[in-house]
């Protein structure tokens, strides 16, 4: 049987990749030892990671203007990071709020410096929306504006980037290398690779060198930029096996065409899905259109009785992972970029079945 | 051709453990996808994890006073953790120096609290010693007394644990599993996994529970002890393979007769490949023997000139990383856990070998 993972992260791989890294897990470059115990210093893990950010340069046109770096410590590590980088004396870390991740990071934010969060939430009747991007009220002075493009638990995407003096930061982690973005329009963009990018236990930070000077507040080493820009992520010995297996996915991807292929792809297995979806009464979607994540689609089972029994048949049919999140209930598709289209279209044709036969 | 490790961190981890992990790469308890694509919060993960912690404690003999936990970070963010949950306002940190890593401690420590470094190197023409714990002159007062009971680089081992009111903190990075230790002698324990437990990226917390009550200073979630035993290591996803990995390094070495049997291994070990040292004229260690390390053995060739001769030859004959860390030159033959005695035997002939034919 074939298996569809829709799990929201750890989320399945490439399949090309997984058997490559199973191939080669006991002997890595013909050197008799697997990648993970091999010295992040030694010459062929080094040209590995100069490969690696090249290729996430090529995928994402990243500037010279931009360090990118390879943390520990995931999205959650980021939330104290930015803060502890980037404050001012002068001025509030401004964050916009629009579901359980940018509010998280406010909250975080917080114990380090002075936050104002802006809600952009703007639900009727149990329906998800948000302020479109021109209507948030930014104010004037920030030390940063955080945001977050795309929230996972609601299934709410931002498309456009707000406009600001103080430096734009997004939390990419549910959405990063699924569609073509400008990296000039942020100055620092973080992602937990969990998703779109790798294992968890790796957060790429791609930041604009010019913050790299600002003082900031008193932190922790392996949340430090500068350090870790000067010192090539290896401050500390980082976390090598996820940093190949992002190597990995990110060859993988620029071998089949790269963002502006995955975005194709994504849009594609979106539409199947909210297509059929309102097409249905025996299910719905509560997010508005224009910020319908392409990533994560929540549904609800109109009767939402009958949750157990689909969840069970669901697995049973090979759908895994397709309960939703604890805070909004009902059912979520985690559809990042390694799902195929046939996942998608199993997907739909289970849950077709399944209304027909419990209506 | 065998090929032997001798990395001192990433480093080689059990075959029998690296075969198991390439089984069931692609299909992990029978899921029919990795366990790196699988939730942390999925029942076969969290059942997973629970096992882990429990293998550790038998392990470890680790009682309920203490709490285990899985972090993001490895052991340098240990070095800020460390202060930031366990200052005093009216106390200094006190760090036990013996080189590059416990120094390491102090200055990171420096950032967030007062410190106070106690220097116990009593090196005499060129010959690495220590002060044993007795002569360690610890201030009476600490918010706690932080020690690295093996420095990896000079390749320095502390076999005793000094006493004190306040909270003892071993760097365990580089020994832990190596040999039999008494837990309640300390109150916190922390490792990076990446040379006895598994692939790097991932660090072993060991915390008296009572110290989790202390209020600390303002810090990034990932690295709060209590945050972290609340919700059993994950506050946010925490990396799972790596996890994983340490989970099947622990079974195996249970199944195995636990660290008992390790540290008679390990002593076997070193005894050879110091044995043989001693006994050259060719080659030279330079620490008291009652403080060198049964996991990291430097080594001197009388004739350094001769240093790239020796690592290019050793390696043509499958002995790798044998290359010294850069502060101190040499070579440095890293024996962890995994080092099979026969890693040992074929050092000790290609080293004799090596004399012989450049005396």
């Amino acid at each position: 049987m074939t298996v569809y993972n829709f799990c929201a992260g750890p989320a399945m791989l490439p399949p090309e990749v997984m058997k490559k890294a199973q191939q080669e897990f006991l002997n890595w470059q013909n050197l008799g030892v697997s990648v993970m115990e091999v010295s992040h210093r030694a010459q062929p893990y080094l040209e590995m990671v100069k490969e690696c950010e090249a290729s996430l340069r090529r995928l994402m046109d990243i500037s010279d203007e931009f360090e990118v770096l390879f943390m520990h410590g995931g999205g959650r590590g980021q939330f104290a990071a930015v803060p502890l980088n980037l404050h001012l004396d002068d001025a509030p870390g401004v964050y916009v709020e629009n579901g359980i991740w940018s509010s998280g990071a406010t909250k975080e934010g917080a114990k380090f410096t002075q936050v104002e969060g802006i809600n952009i939430r703007t639900d009727v009747d149990g329906q998800f929306d948000i302020q479109p991007v021109e209507q948030w009220k930014l104010p004037e002075k920030a030390s940063f504006i955080h945001f977050c493009p795309n929230e996972t638990i609601d299934g709410i995407e931002i498309y456009d980037v707000p406009k600001h003096d103080a430096p734009i930061v997004a939390d990419m982690s549910s959405m990063i290398l699924s569609r073509e973005i400008n990296v000039d329009d942020f100055d620092l963009i973080y992602a937990g690779a969990q998703k779109n990018i790798g294992p968890s236990g790796l957060c790429i930070v791609i930041v604009r060198k010019t913050l790299l000077e600002r003082e900031g507040l008193p932190r922790p080493a392996i949340l430090d930029y500068a350090i870790e820009a000067k010192q090539g992520s290896m401050y500390n010995t980082p976390p090598t096996f996820a940093w190949y297996l992002a190597n990995e996915v990110f060859q993988y991807l620029e071998s089949i065409g790269g963002v502006k292929a995955m975005e194709a792809h994504n849009k594609k297995k979106a539409a199947i899905l909210y297509d059929y979806i309102d097409s249905s009464d025996f299910y719905s979607n509560k997010v508005a259109k224009h910020c319908r994540s392409l990533m994560n689609v929540p549904f609800w089972l109109k009767d939402d009785t009958l949750n157990d029994k689909f969840l069970s048949e669901a697995e049973a049919a090979g759908l895994l992972a397709l309960e939703g999140h604890r805070f909004v209930g009902g059912m979520r598709a985690s559809i990042y970029n390694a799902m195929p289209v046939e996942g998608i279209e199993a997907l739909v044709a289970f849950m077709d079945k399944f209304a027909k036969e419990n209506s």
